[in-house]
């Protein structure tokens, strides 16, 4: 070993006596409330990336999309095609709201998701269950994000994970959350006349 | 409809004429380079997301694993288990390098997981290319990000994507990528106590 690789060693090894002392203090399990938010790419396929470790480790889950039943298709369609045995998949919504142009309708959509919702959180034998988009229906104020906030606080079951996506997600759930990521934007290729893109954005 | 309903059907119309006005520009499509960087959750889990999506559209792509051998386990297993016709799935790292404690062996493995992505890359068959956790291997200098950013302006397809992930990606990655995301830590649960769980963190 040259004298460099010695001094790494060192580093290295107090970093791993430091990250193993904080890791023993981290002893609890319980079930999450996750928010993923911002203006950047990523929320919900970060998202689906945690629902596919949930089927990989055969545990059941289930995903209600809110919002866009056009985009997404790709997790819908592998789901559909491999996986409904472990994880339930609902799409509830229309499509973008600038597309359906219809309050009234909008709404309801968006109540009967949450309804779906609820029925699918309640059932304690579900570890994990994703509504995709639910933070554009709270946004829009299609739902109240006091009622969700208060049923996640007194009937999602204490050891299942919810996660929910989608951008300017309201104070009020991320105070109620124990794990909230911000998707930033820092360079999209949009602003140079680049489409949407198979296998990238769906 | 309500006078309520009509102003949003109003607005959302000028939206949907804005919206459709931009995207009709964008028209192009090619190949990208993606980075997914920040403190915050979801950097793999996202491309991950990209991966399966590709798998669900057919498109041939491949995963290196440059540093976290031990983690992702759960996206791993769900390829290895389904999608080895689709997806060629490398795991070149032994575990972080906190792990390790030995520089040497560590530079080995990141220069042959960089050997094994440009041959993956350089089959335009392959529609992606995920090198995770690269940004470590370029941080800790055990690879050269200049010549990692030549490489993938002179030899990537122009059709294929490359996705690049972990913290503190180099500027000079930055700067050649068309698509940055980062994922900030609003809130983590490690931090009142509770362990990296199943489904969620691996």
């Amino acid at each position: 070993m040259t004298a460099d690789s010695d001094r790494h060693a060192v580093k290295m090894a107090k970093k791993k006596v430091a990250r193993d002392k904080i890791m023993a203090t981290k002893t609890d399990q319980k079930g999450l409330i996750i928010v993923h938010t911002g203006k950047g790419k990523g929320k919900s396929s970060a998202a689906f990336g945690m629902i596919f470790r949930c089927i990989a480790h055969q545990m059941p889950c289930a995903v209600v999309q809110f919002i866009k039943g056009g985009m997404s298709t790709g997790e819908r369609d592998l789901i559909l095609a491999n996986f409904t045995d472990l994880c339930e998949f609902h799409t509830m919504g229309e499509g973008f709201t600038w597309e359906t142009q219809d309050r009234d309708r909008d709404i309801e959509m968006a109540q009967a998701a949450w309804e779906k919702a609820k029925d699918l959180i309640r059932d304690e034998s579900r570890r994990m269950v994703l509504l995709d988009e639910i933070n554009i229906a709270l946004r829009y104020d299609y739902l109240d994000v006091n009622e969700v906030v208060q049923f996640l606080k007194d009937e999602k079951p204490p050891m299942t994970h919810v996660v929910l996506t989608g951008r300017n997600a309201k104070d009020e759930l991320i105070e109620a959350a124990d794990l909230v990521t911000e998707m930033e934007l820092i360079k999209h290729p949009f602003r140079s006349g680049i489409k949407a893109q198979i296998g990238v954005e769906f």
